[in-house]
């Protein structure tokens, strides 16, 4: 039998911890039956943990305690973190990776303290400039998965064609889809729109002899349409792009909710109808799209939303699970390889 | 008794032209009970045009035909827009104002031809580079104001601060707004976030002493969310989060079809609550926010979506007859002069 896979967790990492990181915990291995393929590392202060473990027996069974005091807050900046972060519960969280003690780390802590202290423990992968951060998104049938969705601001080409690299290989993993496909973001899919970078990146992708299923430009709205598998964008677009549609589901949520209490009828009618509608709303609960992932690194580190509840951290925990049971890590060492090779070759300079 | 104003409109622009054009105006014409407080100049083929103003007699009563038979297809590009362009019913929908006929022009065809012949006839404002699109969007309560949603792929930041002036004036004329707030689009709302471009602008917002009511950064879920009237930010962000918000929308709306048409009870308490829900769907139906506007030029020009319907049109055309009624271009004018001697002084470069 193999061995089952550890997970370190950022226990004191987010708005509501540890109390929710506990439970999404207790929720992931109670809803998915995880019992026994999945053991924990759970870094923080012990005195405050163990009382929330007596409320959790299966996380308790399934889980050990690396004790510190000294956790990383929301407001932290990067650089400030890099300094005064050892020993923190997220440092350790980083550290255990490291040390091969487990196979990835999950914090719903500070980004940039994460980004910044993953980076310098665990190091990119060759030839990686930065970690780019992939989110999960709805669509149609399923999922895709977007990437940046918010580490690099200022993006050149050369990225751009590693964020395919490192979300095809992503998606394969968690997916288990042969083949993804990739699409680049764009302002329309003529081959004349977008700018210098974008183009460069467009160019460089079609004629790559890697074998990512390149389907060219595509728009704001082939997101959720479920046009590609994995789109590729820089981290502000990613970003705002992101927001954008948390928001207009967030709104177009309230519509519903005010439409469906408006009047004594409407509230009757809704409440005969609970089951669909229930079923409506958590296929645009944004709990179930937690979890970001850090590419490119040495090591896998998945975000989980920092304001999330426990229904959400068990979901970023599903993610860290799929990606500890996948050889993600192996693959995209390979393929970044034979990509910068083909750099080198061709001269391409973004 | 003022004078009605006249509006210039592309009867052959947009995929469904002219049928939706005629079929919009006199949606338009009976919704509104606007009988005499419009008129329009229909440009098109006029033996194309008569047989459907039989069946659209307020549009009949209102209108005169200025005869043209070409036409701009979707697929011309601007610079053979330029070109060949001359006579064809986009070219003279936009001479009308030119020539003073006209108060605005309205198409619902090829943006980009649209956008040059309107730098080309009516030239931009002194001192701004290129027209930007202003977006309308829905929010929690009413409208929000996004621009440039893809007119200018590159901003540099005195572009920017332009957008802010011109989204306040076109907000104030339409929404009859005071004081609307402006919020510029970043990736976080702490100073540090965001590229060089958006950090300049963010600091000539606050110090201009314009009256402009800046609140500063705002993120992609404030959109919805309402936090600011007017969202400025560059035609590529714009563009792609404008696609993904109508791309969230549409899922949303197909998973609520989904749930509310699963089962034979879904279906029978759907139908008892159909009013409630119906409102929803008006709430969220992109026909209600379609009319982008070209702010820069001297002249209005309102582009519809071309493959909007006759309820899209008419929208447009409610747009359009907010901004004929009010004195948007003198305030423009006026504030843009303001800006630009501040700039000036202030020895201001992008």
């Amino acid at each position: 039998m193999p061995q089952a896979p550890v997970l370190s967790i950022d226990a004191f990492g987010g708005d509501n911890s540890p109390e929710i990181v506990i439970e999404g915990i207790e929720h992931f291995l109670t809803a998915h039956d995880h019992s026994g393929n999945v053991k924990f590392i759970l870094h923080g202060d012990s005195e405050k943990l163990r009382p929330l473990l007596e409320r959790a027996p299966l996380t308790d069974a399934y889980s050990t305690i690396q004790h510190t005091d000294t956790a990383i807050d929301m407001e932290t900046k990067p650089s400030q973190a890099l300094r005064r972060g050892k020993g923190t519960s997220m440092w350790n969280t980083i550290e255990s990776v490291k040390k091969g003690e487990a196979i990835l780390a999950v914090s719903a802590g500070n980004t940039g303290a994460l980004m910044a202290m993953s980076k310098l423990q665990l190091r990119m992968k060759a030839g990686v400039q930065r970690p780019a951060i992939a989110a999960s998104w709805p669509r149609v049938e399923g999922m895709c998965v977007v990437l940046d969705v918010g580490a690099n601001i200022e993006c050149d080409a050369a990225q751009l064609t590693e964020f395919a690299v490192l979300g095809e290989a992503y998606f394969r993993a968690i997916y288990n889809k042969e083949s993804p496909t990739v699409g680049l973001l764009n302002v329309g899919t003529e081959d004349l729109k977008g700018n210098a970078v974008i183009k460069a990146a467009h160019q460089r992708l079609f004629e790559s002899e890697l074998d990512i299923n390149y389907i060219g430009y595509v728009e704001g709205n082939d997101i959720a349409m479920g046009t590609a598998d994995v789109i590729v964008t820089d981290g502000f677009t990613g970003n705002i792009a992101l927001k954008t549609a948390e928001g207009t589901a967030k709104l177009v949520g309230s519509f519903l909710s005010e439409a469906l209490q408006g009047s004594a009828w409407s509230k009757f009618t809704s409440f005969l109808n609970m089951r669909a509608l229930k079923k409506m709303k958590t296929s645009i609960d944004p709990r179930n799209a937690n979890g970001g992932v850090f590419l490119g690194l040495n090591g896998i580190v998945v975000k989980s939303h920092g304001g999330t509840d426990a229904i959400g951290f068990s979901n970023a925990l599903n993610i860290a699970l799929g990606l500890a049971e996948s050889d993600f890590l192996e693959q995209i060492e390979e393929t970044l390889l034979r990509l910068h090779d083909e750099d080198d070759n061709i001269g391409f300079i973004a």
